[in-house]
């Protein structure tokens, strides 16, 4: 396979890791971000810096957009030059977590220029990124997905094609959100109930973390509820953000999604309570503001 | 350990195995339920037969009621002179799904009398009762949980000894069957949600089984939401029935459930659309019958 000029955007606590994989994969990699450490840091690893999105696209086959949200894709992709400083026969891929919607809008944008666009999402966070085992959610037309999967699976072991639509991809994130969000929040009401009624939240834990009461997000984001150790994995903020995007996706299908909008709720309260840039185990101050322990 | 004079009430899909594994463990136990052919089961298996729940107590040194609900276990123990048939040492143990302010007022009722209570709700579901691996959450002061200790471990290997004050069992139960019932709904809104956005279901609940998005749950009922195999494990009932339970425990300890009471809405839905009886994956079917697939 020969090496592939990948321009790179977007080089936050993901972004960063992602990249330098595919440094790794002996692709030809230039990187900008808002921040000059983070382009140090790429540079650092072996890839290349510049001052712009449209310099990072300037002769690139592939284009990865790993930035916040859609409001930063969509200001990358209306740069001054971009799209025409991509080879004529480039591909847009857009990893970040948007409404399925603004994806659409994207890849329509692109393709008006006769270039390719890949939807493509991930999870798996840092520890995923890190280590190139990503979870891939993609969705584009066959030719373009197959253009695309050796770069994509430099920095996903976990590569599903969703679709030839743009906009499935990101809606299977947004399935894969619901649910995390969701489960996260369910952890607290359980264990904030258990708090309540005086039983030790610890052996509680263990009890549901044994039986048909589990999941991921329990296990995982159980123990830090139980006791803070102030380590930040995601932020509740994080979740105020993505359960937006769910209820927003779930508005443009018209699909009323109860539970969704009740684990927002709770995600947007306990940001009120001030802990918005905590760990999202911490949705359980929500609880515990309105029901302390006895 | 020397043989137990067990009187076993309720021999339902979960009772029949519980009383049987009393049996091969050597205790001699007389079992009672409504109908006949239940206790017929019992003693097929080498348990004895009778025709009251006073009969099944008399002379016994523990009582076991795994009844149906609150009201059934409290009808059992106002049964005319069924506390005084009990040896004046006697245990008694429920094991049925009831609130905890009405497993207080039961523990208080039997205590009057000099015996002890164990309050012991299980999870585990019927495969979990037959192989004798059942989850029991107990509660009970040190000397009454150390003698009904052997008992207990030969229904279930994930004894757990929660505290001293009957009710704390059953409020570890209602916590457990929250996650339950929040976790199935929960399944049903994220792949509803996939359906409705045209992604293939199957495939979703491929890749979220995989992600942290995963839960106990959506991987067993998952698979019947998508395609329903006629099969019932437990019913949308139950959870009518179990996060009503959990609502009316939140509310004796003045805890909102916000998340809970959304879910016991959704099964309520369903059951409402005809799935009362059908398998609790069919909880789906209040999304189905509102948003469509398109």
């Amino acid at each position: 396979m020969a090496a592939t000029r990948i321009g790179f955007v977007g080089l936050g606590a993901m972004g960063t890791p992602m990249a330098r994989r595919l440094v790794e994969a002996q692709h030809h990699v230039t990187g900008f971000d808002m921040r000059a450490d983070a382009i140090a840091r790429l540079v650092a690893s072996g890839g290349h810096g510049v001052a712009s999105a449209t310099e990072a696209a300037r002769g690139a086959d592939m284009l990865v957009l790993m930035v916040i949200n859609a409001d930063q894709a969509e200001s990358v992709l209306v740069s001054e030059g971009l799209l025409d400083a991509l080879q004529p026969d480039a591909t847009v891929i857009v990893m970040a977590t948007c409404a399925p919607a603004r994806i659409e809008a994207m890849a329509a944008r692109v393709e008006r220029t006769g270039r390719g666009f890949v939807d493509a999402p991930v999870s798996g966070g840092v520890v995923g990124a890190e280590a190139g085992t990503l979870t891939i959610m993609a969705a584009a037309p066959d030719p373009v997905f197959t253009r695309a999967k050796p770069v994509l699976l430099a920095m996903g072991s976990g590569l599903h094609h969703l679709g030839q639509k743009p906009g499935q991809g990101a809606a299977m994130k947004i399935v894969n959100q619901l649910l995390c969000g969701i489960h996260i929040a369910t952890a607290a009401e359980g264990l904030a109930f258990a708090e309540r009624a005086g039983i030790d939240p610890k052996l509680a834990l263990d009890i549901l973390g044994g039986s048909a009461a589990s999941s991921w997000m329990l296990k995982n984001r159980g123990p830090r509820m139980i006791a803070d150790d102030g380590k930040v994995t995601s932020a509740v903020d994080i979740f105020v953000k993505d359960l937006g995007l769910v209820l927003e996706a779930g508005h443009a299908l018209r699909i009323g999604l109860p539970l969704a909008a009740a684990a927002h709720q709770l995600f947007l309260a306990a940001s009120g309570h001030g802990a918005g840039a905590k760990d999202d185990s911490q949705v359980i101050e929500a609880y515990r503001a309105l029901a302390p322990k006895r």
